[in-house]
């Protein structure tokens, strides 16, 4: 009784489209570059995309959740590991991995689907700092702000 | 007692890396590509890359988990709705959602990170078929071995 | 820039307590009862409680996500299965499993927590109708209206 | 070509059941105990049962994923909220929440299943440790050495 063959039904939930252009890049330093697309706060999960420039890196952080990597162009690579991920790469970061980001070339392109939070490491292994999906979302739209986008419609949910 | 401030453990999990080339493109059929990447079957995920030609069509299907689409290059719709994935977009299908994929332009490729199962409907919404990553990733396998790729080393769990 | 050790935003989410008596069990027959208690659509997720009486059948499914099961008190087993699941237990039901649902004693009391849908199956294995969290939630709120319980306020989102 | 409607497949993955009297509850201090029940560390996914005392007491922590909470017998509280968790009740803690677990009632059950860590914070609100699946786990089999229960079966993966 609590099921229904018909699939056509009228409450169907509709899929989210967001076009190369909805959202604006933000300026993080050095031609660096964030977009932060999707938030589900509850769940832990951010999505976004970065722009790297070579020699950007990214403070060792250990995941708490796991992240799904897609190279879309460039090439970047973690300290910790010899490969390089390039166009058409992807990569599967579990949770608790650790890593440190070095961007190798210019114009790197590259979403990262993350569930739950980084944990920012010292040089000595201790947390300096957090960063989630919460947090992530409102530096970005405190950027947007700072960099005359106003308020982009972020998916949140 | 249970905790560890000290995140720089010897137990400390890897990160996958799968390179553009690592993983073959199997025909499917006038020039459309598939390739599967990762499979988490007790978690129900999937991951796969389509190249899809124009005028390619995948059977009007309802998602039963959320699905997570990065457009690369080309241009694909779902007749059910106006907009155009093209290279950069993002596409969010909640589970529930339901729709009929069509390629607009040669050489179209997407990232799908799917979770749960495709349910493919008939026109008059009956479920005709299930497509699920277990059975994505056996097709698959035996597509390589047909086509002379041999094994490929997909990411299982 | 984007991280605060500082974790005591005045933004931090809060929880969410449903107490016993919060949301009514429904009737669904033979003194059967159902309780939804929270449905994440988008995600596929749903929460629900029984309580079985002895002899209640549930049809055969299939899941397309992952299940987890926590038994109260009772007992009830899967057909294709010799073990019997009592008070205190724990059951990992992974996506693509398929079973049949068979009450051994009065007043069984399980939690399930589901991802995807239950795809419901005829004796030769092809399928009869869906289940998933929305289609329960909308059973439960019909059942709740009938059988004069008003709209309980089960979690939604 | 990549579905099937026939679902009685050979490869159909099987339930896992762990039963009451499975795997241990180790003693943690006091006359609390904790039963590890199942690790999937790569999705960070912890499934724990806890028996506590009255005046137990948890730390501060913040998770950064969700957890979902059923509570069999007794009474416990967040000292952040005013309700107490009792018997059939249902919590569900969002990714970012933050509470000080207190126990109201000797022989307080609750099952937490979780995703990613929690981070242990001090008074101040920095971050003192972190406990996540693999850390609990690894606690949890050291205790069960220590404590004459041998190396039990918890479910991994």
């Amino acid at each position: 009784m609590l099921d229904s063959q018909n699939t056509s039904s009228r409450n169907t939930p509709l899929a989210t489209h967001i076009g190369a252009d909805d959202l604006p890049f933000v300026e993080i330093g050095g031609g660096n570059k964030l977009k932060v697309i999707h938030v589900r706060a509850a769940e832990g999960l951010w999505i976004v995309e970065n722009i790297f420039q070579a020699g950007y890196e990214v403070a060792t952080h250990r995941h708490t959740g796991p992240v799904f990597g897609y190279t879309v162009a460039g090439a970047w690579k973690y300290k910790e590991y010899d490969y390089v991920n390039r166009a058409g790469s992807y990569l599967h970061e579990p949770a608790g991995s650790v890593h440190t980001l070095h961007c190798v070339e210019d114009d790197t392109r590259v979403w990262f689907q993350m569930y739950g939070a980084n944990l920012n490491l010292t040089v000595d292994g201790r947390i300096e700092s957090v960063t989630d999906g919460a947090a992530a979302l409102d530096a970005y739209l405190a950027l947007c702000q700072a960099q005359g986008f106003g308020r982009p419609n972020v998916l949140v949910g």
